[in-house]
C-alpha cells in the first residue's frame, strides 16, 4: 500500500517529447493546430511515460467535471435499479460518471445532498424529489446552478421531467376489478402531492366515476411510498371488518409488504383477495400466481432522463422546459379474480 | 434555465466582511487562528452572499476529492443494491460522494472505469473485478494509485478485501440435500477463478467427500454468473436425461433464470424439484414455496468496505492488507424436499 498518487507531469511529457509544454498542452486538449509529427512525438512520449492528464485541473479549465448527480430516495428497491443503470449507461457513453446519493426521502437530506452536488460542481443533478416543492425547496433547486432533470414528477414547472402515465393505467387496473365484482377495493399509495400517488389516486377516482359508483374514502390510503406501509395498511384493512376484497399496492416499492400481510393472515391470492403491484419485478413475474401489475419501462424513464439532462449540459439552456410523459399499461395475471361471496 | 453558474468569490466575502482574502480563506478552512469577531463577520458575509466554497478548487489544496468510486458489475441486482446503499450510507456520514460504474464484467470496460476513476482522483475504490488478475489487470489496479478495497474477492493480495464464507454454506446445503436422498445436485455458479464461485464448489466437493460419495463433473456447471446462464443450465439439464434431483443457484442473480426453466418444464417445487439460491431476495422469501439460500448480510459487506477504505484514505498505507471473512449461512424454506422416487 505504499503507491503515491503523482507520477508524471506535462512538463515530463514536453521534455520527453522535445516539444513546449504549450504545444503537449495542445496535443493533450485535442486542439487541431500541431503538425502530425509533432501531435506523433508527444502521443508515443504520453505513452512511454504512462502520463495521465489530471481530470480535476482539466475541469477547472473547462468548467465541466464530467461528473453527474443523482438522488434517489432509496436505491435499495429493485425498480431504481433499473432506472439507474440506464441512467448510467446514456452518460457513461457521453464520458460522465454518475455520483449517486440516496435521501431516504428526508427533506433535509434532500438539500443538503443538492448542495453538496452543488459544491461538487457536477454538470448537472437528476432528482425525483419527495419535499414538497415549497418556495425555499424551490430556491434550493435553484441555488443548485446546472441544468436539473426530475424522474417522475411535475414541478418545479421550470424543470425538463420525465413521468410515467399512472392514471391510466390505474384507472385500467381498478376498472377491470370493477367488472370482476370487486367494490372494497384498497389503493395504498404515497402523498397525493407527489405525482405517482396524486395520479394513482385520480385514475382509481376515474374508474368509480365511470362505473357510477362512490368512492369510499376508508380504502383510499395516502400516507407515505416508504415499504413498510405496504405492510401497515394491508395488515390493518384485513383485520377490520368490511376488509377489501382487492389490493392495489401503488408503489413500486410495496408489493412485499401487501404480501407478507396476506400470508401472515393465511389468505389465498386470488380466492381470498385479489392483488395488483405497481412496477414489474422478479418478484411480481414469478410468485404463485404471477402479480398483475401497472407496469412502464424504468430503464426509458432513466434513459430519457439521462438524455435531457445530456441535451441542457451541451449548452442548451434556453428551450422551453419538457415534460415527457412516457406510457403504462396494466397487466392481467393470475393474481385477481371474482371477489368471494360473503 | 437561465441561472449561470458561478456567484460570489472569497474576494467578495473578504471585502463584505472588511476582511483581507487571507483571512476570509482561514475562517472558510476551518484556521483557528482567526479572533472570534472576525470570524463572525466573516460567516455573516459568507451567509449574507450566499457563498458556497468551490469544491473542486479545495480539492485541489487538499488533494481529496471527497469522492470514492465503485465498480460492480451490474446495479439491477437486488442484492448489490443492498450492498451499494450500506457502501453509500457510510461515505455519506464521513462526507463522501460515491461514484458508481457498472462494468458488466466486461475487462475492457473494467480498465477503462478504473482508469476514469483515476482520472477524477477519485480518493479511493472499491471492485469486485470480473477480469482474471493477470499482471496487466494488476497494472491497472496499481495505476489507479489510490487505496482499493475488494469485494468477494482474494486477489490481488495487497488489497484489502471483503468477502463472504461461499463454501461453508454451501457445503451445508449440500449436505442436507445429500442427507434428503439426493445424488444428482447440480450447482451452477460462475468462473472458478473468481473468488465466490471457486468456494461454491469447493463447499459442493466438500460436501460429497464427506459423504464419501464421488462427485459427477456434469452437474456442475460453472460458466460464469451472468443472470441467464442460471436459465441456460437448468433448462438444458432438466430436458436431458439423469435430469438433476435438486438445483444450486450459485450467484446471486441466477435464481430468477431456474425458477423460470423449472416454470416451463411444468415442475413443481420441491415435488419434482429441489431448489436453493444465492444470497436473500423479495423473490426467495415469498416464493411459493419460499426458496431455501445461502445468506450472508450483503449491508454488512458494503459496511465493513467502506469502513476499511476510509481507514486508508484517512492516511494509513503501511498497516498490511487486512482480508475479512465474513459469515454465510444455510437457510433451509419449503423448496427442498427428499427426490421423487424414479
Amino acid at each position: 500500500m505504499n503507491r503515491k498518487r503523482g507520477g508524471p507531469t506535462i512538463k515530463d511529457v514536453a521534455q520527453a517529447a522535445g516539444v513546449s509544454i504549450g504545444t503537449a498542452s495542445r496535443v493533450i486538449n485535442k486542439k487541431a493546430t500541431v503538425r502530425p509529427e509533432i501531435r506523433n512525438a508527444v502521443l508515443s512520449a504520453i505513452d512511454r511515460l504512462n502520463y495521465r492528464p489530471n481530470a480535476v485541473a482539466q475541469s477547472m479549465r473547462r468548467q465541466s467535471t464530467q461528473l453527474v448527480g443523482c438522488i434517489i430516495r432509496e436505491i435499495n428497491i429493485p425498480a431504481l435499479a433499473a432506472f439507474v443503470r440506464a441512467t448510467h449507461d446514456v452518460l457513461d457513453q457521453a464520458g460522465y460518471s454518475l455520483v449517486i446519493s440516496n435521501s431516504e426521502g428526508i427533506r433535509e437530506r434532500e438539500i443538503e445532498l443538492i448542495d453538496r452536488l452543488g459544491r461538487l460542481q457536477t454538470d448537472g443533478v437528476i432528482l425525483g424529489p419527495y419535499s414538497p416543492i415549497d418556495a425555499q425547496f424551490e430556491k434550493v433547486l435553484h441555488d443548485f446552478g446546472g441544468p436539473i432533470v426530475l424522474v417522475d414528477r411535475d414541478k418545479p414547472d421550470w424543470a425538463d421531467a420525465v413521468m410515467a402515465d399512472h392514471a391510466g393505467s390505474i384507472e385500467a387496473a381498478t376498472t377491470r376489478l370493477i367488472n370482476l365484482g370487486h367494490r372494497r377495493i384498497c389503493l395504498i399509495t404515497g402523498r397525493p402531492d407527489l405525482f405517482p400517488a396524486g395520479e394513482r389516486v385520480r385514475g382509481y377516482r376515474n374508474a368509480f366515476a365511470r362505473a357510477g359508483l362512490p368512492v369510499d374514502e376508508a380504502y383510499v390510503r395516502t400516507t407515505g411510498f416508504l415499504a413498510n406501509e405496504g405492510f401497515r395498511h394491508s395488515s390493518s384493512i384485513l383485520g377490520g371488518k368490511d376488509a377489501p376484497t382487492a389490493i392495489i399496492a401503488g408503489g413500486i416499492d410495496m408489493l412485499a409488504g401487501v404480501l407478507r400481510a396476506v400470508r401472515v393472515r393465511g389468505l389465498s391470492i386470488p380466492q381470498d383477495i385479489s392483488v395488483i403491484g405497481s412496477g414489474e419485478s422478479e418478484l411480481a413475474e414469478l410468485h404463485s400466481p404471477p402479480i398483475s401489475i401497472q407496469r412502464w419501462d424504468q430503464a426509458e424513464v432513466g434513459r430519457t432522463a439521462a438524455h435531457l439532462l445530456l441535451r441542457r449540459i451541451s449548452g442548451d439552456r434556453t428551450s422551453p422546459p419538457e415534460h415527457v410523459l412516457l406510457p403504462a399499461e396494466f397487466v392481467e395475471r393470475g393474481s385477481i379474480g371474482p371477489p368471494r361471496q360473503s
